[in-house]
């Protein structure tokens, strides 16, 4: 039987979320992955030292042991460089969002404006924190994250010290500028892989592949598609799995997020199989990451098998469920136990 | 109080469905408006003679001795001439569906030829009976509209004396388009004169405001509403208003069609008003259709009061529920009773 091994597979943007859907979440990942960046969009968002450690040690709790290192991040706020300085050794990056612009990102920066916000992000570069961001405007669905390249491009050249990581990036725009600055770097999520708009919204309405940023055009997913499979040394995965409970994905008015850690390493292995490009998946999952966030992976080695994976209905435990990407397909790619 | 009457306002593109639903939202339509277009896309198709003719039976033991005309349509298909002579007296117009493009389509026309569809189409010019066309390819979604322009060309074209109806249509393309041909004329819905794609998943995923052709872009929208508000005499309203039971349209992976008839006319008010454009509504509503179809008005007239309305959060009977545009939501102008 056919078999692919991963070395050490990061997953560099999830949800774990908190409480019960944390402990429903966490060990759908901690039992594959090494590690990830956790984002810090809870209720009220991680924004203090304390916040990470409290919320560090519920992960730890929910993983029960499992090999990985759950990479913690603040919610971006104007902090000082003594702040930092202090936090620093808890964090791996901080993550600034758009007020609005997504689940929880009520608070927030209003306007990213790189002199008044120039005090944070220079005591970040200098303190080796990379700077995760949401970009996406609050203009026309499609066009938001293209509207959003100017804003990249300021902070780029603003702070070259500072390490900038696009997140999700869904766009041929962003494929393009990705590549213009050296401190650029992006996250590309399993599902911008696969689908467009079409899949959201082309046949019937498809709650469980509706995110944000939202799907985009088929040229866009092409651009995507073919970054990733190249190896390219400023891309990695990061799934922005994000669960939100069954009856409140197919409720009216769903939450955007699609959740896909449990199915993303089987699924990326069928599609770079696809492409003839398996050689380069230890770079997009994991090698690549290394690089770009300056550290050194612990070993854990995930075998693929070319067998049959029906993929659930849904997770469920502590009271929640949870509906993945592709529920009651069948791909062609298993994790070996 | 501000009023404002319209004579014998028409819709000239509805759904009426069928069995149960069909008495729950017929009325809705003929409580008010003096007649419509009405759709044929049945499960089958009404595309026989004796099946027009039990369709607007049923219609008109629905309205209940309301004051409304339902105009019949036929699902297109190659059709005789004889045929057409024969049925011509019960319809109004023929309706083309490309195959599985939308709601119950699926017998539609799999390849729209000019010279296949031409025994058809040129009996119909010779009958005078209308094509309404629901125009879009099976591309990627926000481009099928667009994509299909070149169709409408080819058909204004070959049968110059066929009078062609872009239904239902969304983009500047079409509005520039339509101006183009003297034998193209358009309809264009309530919704699509006030959402765009940001409406149905630019927030959270708005499963009442999805239909096909889905709303597009902000510029798309401006210039549906711009020849729309100027009475421009190619232009009709159909509502295009398209009732799913609530759980259907509530569920995951829900269908297209967006429920207007009961609110149409005192959105259009608002709308036309707060345009400065009342002046024109009449002709958008009525004036326009009664040129384009030939057909002379029967008198009714409807009075508009600058009241507040709050639109129901469904309307029910007959064991359905269909849940309205703009439910829960409250507008300023009324239907004086």
């Amino acid at each position: 039987m056919q078999t692919y091994i991963v070395n050490s597979p990061f997953d560099m943007h999830i949800h774990f979320r908190d409480d019960n859907m944390l402990k429903v979440v966490a060990p759908l990942s901690s039992s594959t992955f090494v590690g990830g960046i956790i984002m810090p969009n809870l209720v009220p968002p991680v924004s203090t030292k304390q916040e990470v450690i409290d919320y560090k040690n519920r992960i730890m709790d929910a993983i029960k042991g499992d090999d990985f290192t759950p990479f913690m991040t603040l919610f971006f706020k104007p902090y000082t460089k003594e702040f930092l300085s202090d936090v620093k050794d808890v964090i791996t990056a901080i993550k600034l969002y758009p007020a609005g612009i997504t689940t929880n990102s009520e608070g927030g920066v209003e306007s990213i404006d790189t002199v008044a916000l120039a005090p944070t992000l220079n005591a970040m570069a200098e303190l080796n924190i990379p700077l995760c961001v949401h970009g996406e405007t609050n203009g026309f669905v499609m066009d938001r994250e293209s509207e959003f390249m100017s804003v990249y491009e300021e902070l780029a050249i603003a702070f070259p010290k500072l390490t900038i990581i696009m997140e999700h990036i869904t766009t041929k725009d962003a494929v393009d500028l990705v590549q213009k600055y050296d401190n650029l770097y992006a996250t590309i999520t399993l599902q911008h892989l696969l689908i467009t708009l079409d899949d959201v919204a082309g046949g019937m309405l498809a709650p469980h592949l509706f995110c944000k940023p939202i799907a985009k055009r088929p040229e866009d997913r092409d651009a995507l598609v073919a970054i990733a499979l190249s190896g390219n040394e400023k891309i990695m995965f990061g799934s922005d799995s994000a669960p939100h409970p069954k009856h409140a994905k197919e409720a009216c008015g769903c939450a955007a997020g699609v959740f896909t850690a449990p199915i993303a390493l089987q699924v990326l292995t069928q599609l770079f199989e696809t492409h003839n490009s398996l050689d380069n998946l230890q770079k997009f999952v994991s090698d690549n990451a290394c690089k770009i966030y300056n550290m050194k992976a612990k070993e854990k080695s995930v075998t693929l098998v070319k067998k049959d994976f029906s993929i659930p209905e849904y997770y469920e435990g502590h009271g929640e469920k949870v509906v993945p990407m592709y529920f009651g397909q069948t791909i062609s790619w298993s994790i070996e136990n």
